[in-house]
């Protein structure tokens, strides 16, 4: 039975998230029914490298699957972009050995947090404007102390179960875009909410006398109420999952 | 009479364009619907700058009307957000001058049309991936000849009835942003689906040898059936409306 590594994008507006939810309109439930009409195979279950929330998006989400099927990879992607919704697109399909897995396989993950400056309609979709103006050397100064490997456990909101806290940040940077800042972050994996509240209590530091240091009074005390606010779900997008070159 | 002037911002995908228009939601429709109830005066009817088409943006649209009202600028703008659906939003509003008319007194508009280099979910509602990949170079080239005095009256698309069909166009240039290119153009006054007809045309020029030369070779043949394409509506953006200081 041949393995497929499929990489999607949507935009999650429509979406109550990744991860199948009975009656709900999810990522993960509109790809797997898709996929049973292409391949003509009931019960299809595909794994995504990350289950984003309800309101987040992904430019390069990764998804693996096995099935019985004589259908070439490429194909699939083409007839799965046919029966999908606007809102989703498989942007690459291969086919990957059979220990591969979306999940397990997953070396790194990189996410952008998109802020506006100011209310700007074209972009609300997928950006947040935070209630307080911030500034942008601030922001780089909160966000200074968090590459490395630390435990992230004051980042995770309530009902994350991962038993590792322990995240190796490759990056934590801020940067310009088109509406404001944009908060790029690779890591190897992440704790849930972990990047919307590293935004939340980045905007909070950079108010701070040393920004810098009151981030790493937060990372430090290994508990959740020091750090800020979870930043809401729609400036989140998956933008890219790393595998090692002979796994993917 | 006290007259008015608002910038409006909205996102076009989900309206049959800025004009009224019976049985369809229209911006200009939505916003004299809210004012009425804002004002409790029936059958306000307010001007727009530009008669943006179906499925196109602005960010700074521009808007007046007069109504025998006491409540006062700022809190217009205030009371119509409340009212409004979140994809219009009126960013500004001001006292103006009786003599005031925000499509009469208007200076100078400018627009933007985006052009993705690959599909993207999350900019398909802002921006447009042509069918072909381009060139930026080429582009550029193509659209240096159009700054400045011309007769633009090829790129008039069928339906427009404007007398003057000479437009002074202050700026095209094409500059990047995140999705791929952006073409920014400010001129006097601009001719049906004009901005459009440009970027189709542009696209086709910068195929050809010399791309300078094939603009220009439309531009004065004045000639409709020379032109390019009408790219689609939701690339365009209505970005700015310029006025005399003493007008607004």
């Amino acid at each position: 039975v041949p393995t497929f590594k499929l990489v999607v994008a949507y935009d999650g507006t429509q979406f109550h998230g990744w991860q199948v939810q009975p009656g709900q309109r999810t990522v993960q439930g509109v790809l797997e029914e898709a996929m049973s009409e292409v391949l003509g195979v009931d019960g299809i279950r595909i794994h995504g490298a990350g289950r984003t929330d309800a309101g987040v998006h992904a430019r390069g989400q990764v998804a693996s699957f096995s099935a019985a099927t004589r259908v070439p990879a490429i194909g699939i992607r083409h007839s799965l972009n046919r029966k999908l919704p606007d809102d989703v697109r498989v942007t690459a399909s291969h086919e990957v050995s059979d220990a591969f897995h979306a999940r397990h396989s997953a070396r790194a993950r990189r996410y952008a947090y998109r802020l506006l400056a100011q209310d700007d309609v074209l972009l609300r979709r997928i950006a947040w404007r935070p209630p307080r103006p911030f500034d942008a050397e601030a922001l780089a100064a909160a966000v200074a102390p968090l590459e490395g490997e630390h435990d992230f456990i004051s980042f995770r909101a309530a009902g994350g179960t991962e038993s590792r806290t322990i995240c190796r940040m490759a990056t934590a940077k801020w940067s310009a875009w088109e509406g404001g800042v944009r908060f790029d972050v690779v890591a190897d994996h992440f704790l849930y909410h972990m990047v919307r509240n590293l935004v939340g209590t980045a905007l909070a530091a950079a108010s701070a006398p040393d920004p810098g240091a009151a981030m790493r009074a937060v990372l430090a005390a290994r508990d959740r109420r020091l750090a800020g606010i979870t930043a809401p779900p729609q400036g989140l997008c998956l933008e890219q999952v790393d595998y090692a070159e002979e796994s993917s």
